[in-house]
Formats: C-alpha cells, sequence, structure tokens
C-alpha cells in the first residue's frame, strides 16, 4: 500500500495505472475509519483493479468550528484498516497542501437538492463538500467513486454535480452499515458515552417504525413525521434537528407518498449530531 | 482536421494523443470565428503537439434570450478558418449532447470576482460559461486552455475557479486582436453597420485616452471615468453599460490607482452590446 501527500503524485501514480490498464476505484474520507467505510473500500476493490482512499478533515465543510476541532483523528489505526482492506493507495495531504493560502471563497451549488435537509441546517457545508471533491477529483481520475447513503443528501449531490460538470466518473451509493443493534455507523459515535450509544438507537428505531407503517400502507407524510418525532421525542436526551418524509430522487417534499421515498433524521445528543436515514418503495 | 460531436470520441481521441506522449491545448470558442480566435489558436499550436477547438453556442451563458437567439452563426466558414490555423480537432456538439434533459439548475460563483462588469449586469452568465467550460474540460483533457483577454473578467474567474477545483491544466491569457482602426475584434461586430463600427472605435479611443493620462501620472479612478464616459458621452449612438477603473488582479475599486489596473468599458450601439479593455502598469 503507498502512502502520499502530494497531488500530482498521486495523479501520475494513477495515470501510471491506467496507461497499464487498470480500473481505479475512489473513495473519499475524512478518517477515523470503521466498518462503514471498509465496505467501501470492498465494494471499490470489487469493481476496479485499483482502490483508492483519501483521508482528509476538510475544514471548507465545517459550519461550526468546534465541530471541526473535535473531529476525531487516529491516523495509524486508520492506515491499518486500509492495509487489511486491500486499499491500493492512501492519499493523506495536509491542509496547506489541499489549500495552500486558506479555504477560497467559491460557491457551488445544485438547489434543487439544497433546500432542506444538512443544507438547509449547516449554511456552506456542501459547498465545502464539492470544493474538496472536485479537487480530489481531479488528483486522483478515477473510474468510479464511492459514498456511503448515511450522508444520502450528500450522495445525490455529489452525483448530481459530477453529472452536471461532466466528471468522467461514475458516482456509486453503498448502503449504509449498522451496529447489530441498528445504529448507523459513523465516526461521530466515538465521541457518545455508552448510554448515549442507547438513546442514539432511537433514532434508527424511529425510522424502522415508520418504515413498517408505509408498508401497511400509510400514505401521509405529515403521519409519518408524527410517529417519528413521537419515538424520538421518547428521550430527553435527543434534540431533533430535522425530521424529513421526502422524494427519495428529487429530495421534494410530497403531499402524498409514492415512488421511493426518504425518511431522514438529523438529532443531536449533547453536543453531537447524528444523521440517519432509510429509503422505501412505496408499493 | 478531425470534426467530432459526442465528448466520449473527444476523451478517447486527446487520451490516445497523450499515451503517444502528445500534449494537447484547448481553445472554446462560440464560433463565428475571427482573427482574434486564430490568434488563439496559433498560441496554442505554438505550444501544444494538438490543438482542439470546441464550437459551442452555449445556451447557459445566455442572459438575454433575443442575444442568445441572434448570436451569428457560420460554421462551414469556421471550420474552414480552423483547418487554415492548424486546429487538429474541432469538437462541434449540438445542444442535446451537451445538455441532455435541459441547462441544469447550478449555481458557479467566484464571488470575490463577480461584483462588477458583467458579473453585475449579466446575471447568472458567469454561471452558465462555468458551466460550459467544466464540461468541456473533462471531455478534451487538455494540458492547457486559452481564452481571448477581451473578455477579461472571464479569463480573470475561469482562471480562477480552475485553479480552485484543481483542473490538471493551466488557464492562459491572450491579448485582444483589433482592427487597424483599434475595434476590439468580436464576433457581435458583425451585427454593427459601417457607421456603427465608426462610432464603436469611440470605445478603444476612450481606453487610451485614459492609458495616456495614467501614465502621465493621474492617479484619480474618478476623474479617469470622467474622461472615458465624455468619450463615449460625444456619440448619441452610443449607451455606456459599465465603465469601470479597477485593480486588474482582484478586480476591486482602488481609490488611488497603483499596481496594474484594469480600464474596462461596455456599451451598446443599438441593440449591439460591446466590451472592451487594457490594463496599465501604473508607475
Amino acid at each position: 500500500m503507498i502512502v502520499l501527500k502530494n497531488p500530482n503524485e498521486v495523479r501520475k501514480t494513477v495515470r501510471d495505472w491506467k496507461s497499464d490498464g487498470l480500473s481505479a476505484g475512489f473513495v473519499p474520507t475524512m478518517g477515523f475509519l470503521h466498518e462503514g467505510h471498509a465496505a467501501l473500500f470492498e465494494r471499490s476493490a470489487s469493481e476496479n483493479d485499483r482502490t483508492i482512499v483519501s483521508i482528509f478533515v476538510n475544514p471548507a465543510q465545517f459550519n461550526d468550528p468546534e465541530d471541526f476541532a473535535k473531529y476525531p483523528v487516529s491516523t495509524d489505526l486508520d492506515l491499518e484498516l486500509c492495509k487489511r482492506s486491500s486499499v491500493d493507495l492512501v492519499y493523506l495531504p495536509d491542509s496547506d497542501t489541499v489549500y495552500p493560502g486558506g479555504v477560497p471563497d467559491i460557491e457551488l451549488r445544485v438547489p434543487g437538492l439544497m433546500k432542506n435537509l444538512d443544507a438547509a441546517t449547516r449554511p456552506g457545508h456542501f459547498d465545502g463538500v464539492l470544493l474538496v471533491l472536485s479537487r480530489f477529483f481531479h488528483a486522483v481520475e478515477a473510474d468510479r467513486s464511492y459514498f456511503g447513503k448515511k450522508d444520502y443528501q450528500q450522495y445525490l449531490i455529489v452525483k448530481e454535480f459530477a453529472k452536471m460538470l461532466g466528471f468522467p466518473m461514475e458516482i456509486i451509493g453503498v448502503d449504509t452499515i449498522r451496529s447489530p443493534k441498528g445504529l448507523a455507523l459513523s465516526s461521530r459515535n466515538a465521541r457518545l458515552s455508552d448510554s448515549d450509544k442507547e438513546e442514539a438507537l432511537l433514532i434508527s428505531r424511529a425510522l424502522r417504525l415508520a418504515e413498517s407503517l408505509i408498508l401497511k400502507g400509510e400514505k401521509d407524510p405529515a403521519e409519518i413525521r408524527t410517529v417519528m418525532q413521537d419515538v424520538l421525542d421518547s428521550s430527553a436526551s435527543i434534540r431533533t434537528d430535522y425530521l424529513e418524509v421526502l422524494d427519495a430522487n428529487t429530495l421534494a417534499e410530497i403531499p402524498l407518498l409514492k415512488g421511493e421515498v426518504l425518511l431522514a433524521i438529523a438529532a443531536f445528543l449533547g453536543p453531537v449530531r447524528l444523521i440517519d436515514n432509510i429509503t422505501v418503495q412505496v408499493s
């Protein structure tokens, strides 16, 4: 496994692979890797000759400086997990390499997909995501890039942005990995106490309860939202940030559920913000 | 000379050149080519093994539908000029190929360079420019791309945007080509009557007069603007759209001229909007 800090060296390495006829898959991460990331690496390894992982906590996408400062880092363990997961190249740049002269002032927006969810509650977040991804896509020049569907809105926005700008690369979404009890894996879970982790299970439980109601025929999004909210409100530790029932392809609100529906929650447990979602096919 | 309509075929052709160790230069155009474009082609041919030209009137960058509808087209003559100018590949897509499903809703902005000039008077214009260029840059994958400095703000914005997003490509600005009498060459000049063309000379005359005052020591931008405005106002046919004296690198207003200064004018002659500019080094 190669570890490189310079984007030009990354590009040269991948171009050498390509000239040997090898395909390349890319998984961008912010480190503190867990089995959710490993599932992305393995998916990439199964579909490409070479797999590239980036580890970079991107300051441009944190609207809350405290969240950035507290974002967990564990580079040695991350590199071990990459090695175990058949990763071929880790791109591990520092902030000065990615943003010489600081984070630039730029606006990158797909308005149709940025009206709600994290785009509404974290202003500037996705501009920063799209900025760093554009830089990394241009460094890596992979054939395919892999995104976890836990960050469902991010996956949709990146897919649409890459298509709009004509990046010669496929964007692939990978299903969320969960703990045996149902908690969506996230680097932020490391900041939860054991009792917080127990309370956090209510998030996925709310989603599953809503799913079962939809599968039984409930088509009123307001009703679904109320049921999910009641589950979250059963814990005094959980503060809801948003709770949405939307069209899973357009992220538009729908008066009556049909097609593929996204159930999405963001909630705080103390200072830690967790997100989770599932999609349900309405029959 | 090859002519291709499909971006994937263009990418394949250029990648074949690259794998043979050949460098590629790219000149995006909206057609109705003139000697100003030819200067860009020749500059590219002098610095690259292969030169690619795109011809596409981009609907996404016209804020005025009438301007789009009236934009002159002359594909056969354009292809002849390309052939004469050592162009190797012309990318000539239709609108459905560039924008399947229509022009997408996206915002691409470099706020620091979009406070004035064309960005202020043509809302959405540069979003459309950056959108089509991103698509074309990804189709062409050139080592260098060439932009006329007649569209000075466009050149600066594209250069900065490409750098911010990490396109592995150099953006090069090329000096404006003028008629013997000083009129900046533009495809829009074809819509001017002979007498309009004569009146239009006042634009470059205003710029030259301002330049001579600056070289003589005038440092007050308000004074320079007044002098330029007086020249334009001497014709009843000219309607000023904007007239600016700015820092040439940041496009910021400056209280006292210093460094490299941009003198920029946009003016209407009847329905035809012309732009011109020069930069002056203040001693």
